[in-house]
């Protein structure tokens, strides 16, 4: 069911929001194998909505609208249906009723903007809506349909989950299925991997699509399947997610929606190891984000950001004769700083990161953007030497991931091997 | 000067990332001026693409697109724009030694996805891209401008900020002036501070604007003027801003770009003060924040993730006791959490955080979203009781915004009155 999603709101056009219901609405519809063709921002102007409705319903069989339904004089959506397909806004009492009772309940009293909120264009066929006053509309044109609903994102989650999506589902069953794999990689970019993939890349079938979805140090590899039978296609993606994972095993940290944070997480539960951290140069955002999973407490125990080479001597025993002879970023600074950590914490693992993430501070043999990440427990420590950009930002950001993927590798290296 | 945005990708239109260039970009053209009339998201499909460049054409001065540039095949933009021409795609030598470089300075070897990105539509005007292996490329048809840029937030906000926003404001210059003026508040939300400015807002002169734009415990107020004389409109806004200023002096900590990390950072240079934080919810995001500040080393020394409560008590001085009958979500705790900080990393400031981040841990005494947050030196301490929502993410967020703001009010308390 080819579907078109239209936002209509000034506040979107001046990027004072952001339209997060486009993508919740995208994710649900995609599920049930409606295919969103398109995702259209309009503001709140007559001529424009009206615009977006004959384009609508010329390319798709659906038509999701959000936006513009409330009691304020900007907001326009009814009206402009209204004049779209040639009727007129009468007043629908029960809605009226409905809002009257709920005023009463909250102590009070509706205005006369309310009363103006319940005239609805008279081929609308009126879809409940518990969580506000603004009732979602549904109109048919043919074998297609438009749903207009209010842009509150759980109002407009309601509407789609109590009325939307059960009638997609019901008129889907007859026709074809879609499903989606993703695999999450670390540490290597978009063309290398591709290189490493060509060839089933290459092999896949017709009715199969990869997609790279790069970010910072992570790239996620998404395979779409498309078929009639639902079955079939789950036995079809399953096989290509083994032949990208035996193709590339080392690079892969999880799949679907797993963040590297809460994989690694899990991996140190599994194993049953905890975990403290030395920062310099990332000053805490690597603390950060392990903390930011719900449970880590089981395995974080806590940080040091040693950010004065004084605190690093003092609190993490780096001794003043590395730093002086190696400097503070060098890989025998952070092999003592894991030790430290160790020590410090008592915990199984450390990870230390000593850098410099600019834009100041460089020299010609230390440039900005060199960056030395450490991790350790007792008998072994693993270094890697990051040679990053020159952005602050985007160097913290990419040292924490590459700090994270050391963790997993130092783990998969010392505790899975002797199996 | 009309403007359609265009965003190409795969990822959008199944829900898998939202868009938020199309926010970032709105904002930026608003400001210059430029009137987004449509914001516009097509899968990576030729057709879709070359279909999207009539309709954009057809009603904009200005098309800004994003997306499918990167050296993987579903990557097709370059492809359809250059059949939208009628133009071949060249070689661009230029380009690929630069991606060439970089690689070789990572240690690594470029592969031949990277030399197919190197073909451009022959009537590109490349558009150096320092955040990546893309350049950004301009396209002129008669006198509408069509721009594409990768869909990597940070390059295309390169791209935007050294290439097209600069065109925009030359091209703009010749007609009518904008101007804006942003004053930035913390610590109060958006309908409290338009009570409290009512009075300003309704005396506002007919070319005057105010925008409120909420953030996590943060609101910007934009004026912006419009008009032709540029040093009358920076005349009438200086005039507005002194009134503000004058109502609300406690809630504003800045203007203009200045983040609040900023404005303390410069805050405690001035009083030539250290400090140090001592964090247990917010999982070392408060440091992250102080340090994302270049030049921060000169002010802040260092920080304690102090997790476990076993940590609390070896590494901050926390009292068995205190943590015992007051649990170390309590004022004491913060209190005693303090002062160890300012021992430990001999400080004259320490800010010292202790909460319930969630989404588990809560109890009916202290729910969570139960934030305790201390600011102190030798003299003082000034304590802050948070009740925040539900959410993990935006509670550790949250957290660290009002910290900064306590750092800010204590060092104005202590500091600043004795004048």
């Amino acid at each position: 069911m080819k579907t078109n999603l239209i936002t209509i709101g000034d506040e979107i056009l001046i990027g004072q929001i952001i339209d997060t219901n486009s993508a919740w609405m995208a994710t649900e519809l995609n599920q049930m194998g409606a295919e969103v063709e398109e995702i259209l921002s309009i503001p709140d102007d007559l001529r424009a909505i009206k615009k977006a409705l004959s384009r609508g319903f010329a390319q798709a069989d659906l038509l999701l609208m959000t936006g513009g339904l409330g009691p304020t004089k900007d907001d326009i959506t009814k009206k402009a249906i209204a004049e779209y397909f040639g009727v007129n806004l009468t007043f629908h009492q029960p809605t009226y009723e409905r809002i009257q009772k709920l005023f009463e309940r909250w102590g009070r009293s509706t205005t006369e903007a309310h009363r103006q909120q319940c005239f609805m264009p008279e081929n609308a066929e009126l879809l409940y809506n518990k969580m506000g006053t603004a009732p979602g509309m549904l109109f048919e044109k043919g074998h297609k349909i438009l749903v207009s609903m209010p842009g509150v994102p759980y109002e407009m989650q309601y509407i789609m989950e109590k009325h939307v999506l059960p009638r997609i589902k019901k008129q889907n069953n007859n026709s074809f299925a879609i499903a989606h794999r993703t695999i999450l990689t670390v540490g290597e970019g978009e063309s290398r991997i591709a290189s490493r993939i060509e060839a089933i890349e290459d092999e896949l079938p017709e009715n199969i699509k990869l997609a790279y979805l790069p970010g910072l140090g992570r790239v996620r590899l998404r395979l779409s399947a498309r078929g009639k039978n639902p079955d079939l296609l789950a036995t079809a993606l399953n096989e290509q997610v083994s032949r990208i994972q035996a193709t590339i095993p080392e690079l892969i940290f999880g799949y679907e929606k797993t963040s590297l944070e809460e994989a690694i997480g899990a991996l140190l539960m599994k194993h049953e190891k905890t975990i403290s951290t030395a920062e310099s140069c990332t000053g805490g955002y690597l603390a950060h984000i392990i903390t930011s999973v719900p449970g880590s407490s089981r395995y974080f125990q806590g940080s040091v950001v040693a950010y004065a080479n004084e605190v690093k001597q003092r609190e993490l025993q780096v001794k003043a004769k590395t730093l002086e002879e190696q400097g503070a970023v060098s890989e025998p600074t952070v092999r003592e700083m894991v030790k430290g950590a160790l020590e410090k914490f008592q915990t199984d693992l450390a990870v230390a990161i000593s850098g410099i993430a600019g834009p100041d501070g460089g020299t010609p043999e230390k440039p900005v953007g060199t960056i030395w990440i450490a991790v350790g427990d007792r008998e072994n420590t693993e270094t890697l030497l990051l040679n990053a950009g020159k952005d602050r930002v985007k160097n913290i950001q990419y040292t924490a991931v590459y700090a994270l993927d050391q963790v997993r590798k130092f783990v998969q290296k010392h505790y899975e091997t002797d199996s």
